[in-house]
């Protein structure tokens, strides 16, 4: 297949790459193996598969690195409640349903298909406890093809798990989780696009014994590990008095903090924290808009890039309250300003020299090649030997609508991260095959104005 | 005209109410005559006009009490820059081209049509200090059947303003001004509909004497008064160091304080301000996503409530880049719980006994009843002796997808409130004319997954 269009991508942060007019030759993989001029293709016998209009640009698919896909019924709802609140009331009840197969399968077939179009061609997922509902989970991923981690959650703490949705015991999780490691790896069409991720929930959902068991799972069967870390006063403060030591370092004593581990939140990581992440090439899932409830700090960012840790962005589907990774990108910035003047836990303007100011590329890249790097997956960016996981943006009047009198590249840019959303998505692509994108002939501003 | 619904309103903060199935009648002027139980049409022998699907409700109009309709074209840009250099770099050099009228007309016909596509019935705006585009965007709302207040920018003080984008002197800014609401109250069609509004920018960009003329020409003219009031330390400090006295009490000086007086974000209000604001029928427009960027604290919406001020809720087009009023909702709860847990400028928890978490109805009553009696609006509620202003939100699989399953009423409404975009409006009413709605047959999923 051949595709020519305009590219925009973040190599780095804080660095916007504009490729106009680019002729991409993908192959049967989905592979990227030659990225030309354009202009070529006109004089070529043989015009290209894909040609978008000039007015269409495209930028990497998005990786969204932190998905609670039970949580998907119950977005937008309850967020004027503490995280412990939260989780009691309206998130395990929820959850708990997903004992029931088929409850889960209408779930997984309304979600998956929404967040490739909302642009996300790779989501990191946590399912529930369930088995049978988190294999299905990864099957809907192959399905639609959507490049996918997902991970069974295993806790078993009786103190903070409710008794009709725990695992039985340690030995009952970890095995749990092996089973289901071997039952994603089994699935056809899998290799390559769907893989499982061990997932303990977080430290006070888990026994010593299963975080330790699991730890060993992780490096027996050679997979990567998700879980949530030091994401409020109340979790931090929990881990401390139990571990006594921080979040990260309790988790990495359990063999859990490795290579592309993925750490959701941590908000209130400290310099050792960081340096401890960076030197076992992991990193974290910044949530933005879902800190904004359930933090009771504001991640810093740039502190966490200065050390060398990975960074990521997340939706947290549901405690954030947006399925779109894009929109991350804004509340990532915002976040970053709330730090610049002394937000919440504050005293970071110009701790160890770093400006805690994000701006809109940098913020790109995180949800792009930092969520890809974070999570160790070869996307994030359209160069040749990558995957062709892509999304076509309308810029144009029946799209975003970009002012041609006012904007430049930087400009177009940072309106299309902050306001671009599903309706501006022409088309979707995972490793090369289209999964998702309007219709021919629908536009955002498909509204009748009678005038 | 008769239209069959169940109605979502919330006629006090914290307060929703549910009719379900009710028949409205509205008259030739566009205000409702009669609300009645719906399942009496039935056995009428002429059905209503509109019978709304079960799955979808209609709630009031949404009424954005902060517009710069000149910011439009920069809507998404330059938000990692600090106020004061947004405005010299960005904002004033956009708004000088306005002087440019046709240049003007093609911005006012796409946001006054997108604003209206979003459920924003009613909108308070600043022009720009032109004449003629501040007429014709009176004219565009009238046009496109858009409630609105209109205000021609006033701003003359050389240290805080470009040369080329200002009034000649304080003569000339208060004879614009007392033009401008003459052409706009002589506006065929206006009455009722659209009105003009006083609009000194703010007092650094304002000399005494421009000031004070635009307090006397509101008192002369009759007409209401919108600026902005302690958004910033910046602009805070400004004031003080030149007035030797808060923002909120140098414009009471100056005659800009009265009743349905808007004053935009007013972050920084203390205990005496709020005093002030509450005796005088003043109140707060509160653009809770715009702070994030440019304020350096949070409004404490629960606090100026508790004091009897007013309270509505704004966009801040462009300083906040996001058209839709209802997301601000959101945005406002989670400022809140920011406020809850120590957030920038915090020591609120418990302040005069306050809690500043804010529920989502409280929110939403903000964006409705609250900006219309901010603004001296006679909407923002479905009842008897009220005008038609009403969003008909789809929540079935053809628009927001509420889960049967899981939602009762409160939970859908938090939904809409927190999920609902222009996608599932299906109907837009001002005054009850249809001014915008989706198409029969579209739907927001209207995505092709390839499977």
């Amino acid at each position: 297949m051949r595709v020519r269009a305009t590219i925009l991508q973040t190599p780095r942060p804080g660095e916007l790459q504009v490729l106009e007019d680019r002729l991409l030759t993908i192959d049967g993989s989905g592979a990227i193996t030659a990225i030309g001029r354009g202009g070529r293709a006109e004089a070529d016998s043989v015009p290209p598969d894909v040609e978008l209009p000039p007015d269409v640009v495209l930028v990497p698919g998005l990786v969204d690195t932190h998905v609670h896909a039970p949580q998907w019924p119950q977005l937008g709802t309850g967020l004027d409640l503490p995280l412990e609140e939260w989780l009691l009331a309206h998130t395990f009840p929820l959850e708990a349903r997903y004992a029931d197969e088929a409850f889960a399968r209408r779930v997984w077939a309304d979600l998956v298909p929404t967040l490739l179009a909302n642009g996300t061609t790779t989501a990191v997922y946590y399912g529930s406890i369930h088995e049978p509902a988190t294999v299905a989970l990864a099957e809907t991923c192959v399905e639609h093809g959507q490049r996918a981690l997902v991970g069974r959650v295993a806790m078993d703490h009786p103190d903070a798990t409710p008794h009709d949705y725990r695992d039985a015991g340690p030995t009952a999780g970890i095995e749990a989780s092996a089973r289901s490691i071997e039952a994603i790896r089994a699935l056809p069409g899998a290799n390559g696009l769907v893989s499982p991720i061990v997932t303990p929930r977080f430290i006070p959902a888990c026994t010593d014994p299963l975080l330790a068991g699991l730890g060993e799972l992780a490096a027996a069967t050679g997979t990567t590990v998700q879980t949530h870390c030091s994401e409020s006063d109340w979790e931090h403060t929990n881990v401390v008095n139990r571990c006594g030591r921080t979040d990260a370092a309790a988790l990495d004593g359990f063999g859990l903090v490795g290579e592309h581990t993925v750490l959701a939140h941590a908000t209130h990581l400290d310099d050792r924290d960081r340096s401890l992440l960076a030197a076992r090439g992991a990193g974290v899932s910044h949530c933005p808009l879902s800190n904004v409830y359930f933090s009771e700090r504001v991640f810093e960012l740039r502190s966490a890039l200065a050390a060398g840790v990975r960074v990521g962005l997340g939706t947290d589907i549901a405690g954030g309250p947006d399925p779109s990774l894009l929109a991350q990108c804004g509340h990532a910035v915002g976040a970053s300003r709330q730090l610049a003047r002394g937000g919440p836990g504050a005293p970071v303007d110009g701790r160890a020299g770093v400006d805690p100011v994000v701006d809109i590329t940098t913020a790109f890249w995180a949800a792009t090649v930092g969520g890809a790097e974070l999570a160790g997956l070869p996307v994030g960016l359209l160069e040749v030997g990558r995957p062709f996981d892509a999304v076509a943006v309308d810029l144009g009047p029946s799209g975003l609508g970009v002012w041609d009198e006012v904007d430049d590249w930087p400009r177009a840019f940072e309106k299309l991260v902050r306001l671009a959303r599903l309706s501006d998505f022409t088309d979707v692509w995972v490793a090369g095959r289209r999964v998702a994108g309007r219709q021919a002939g629908e536009a955002r501003r498909r509204t009748s104005t009678v005038g």
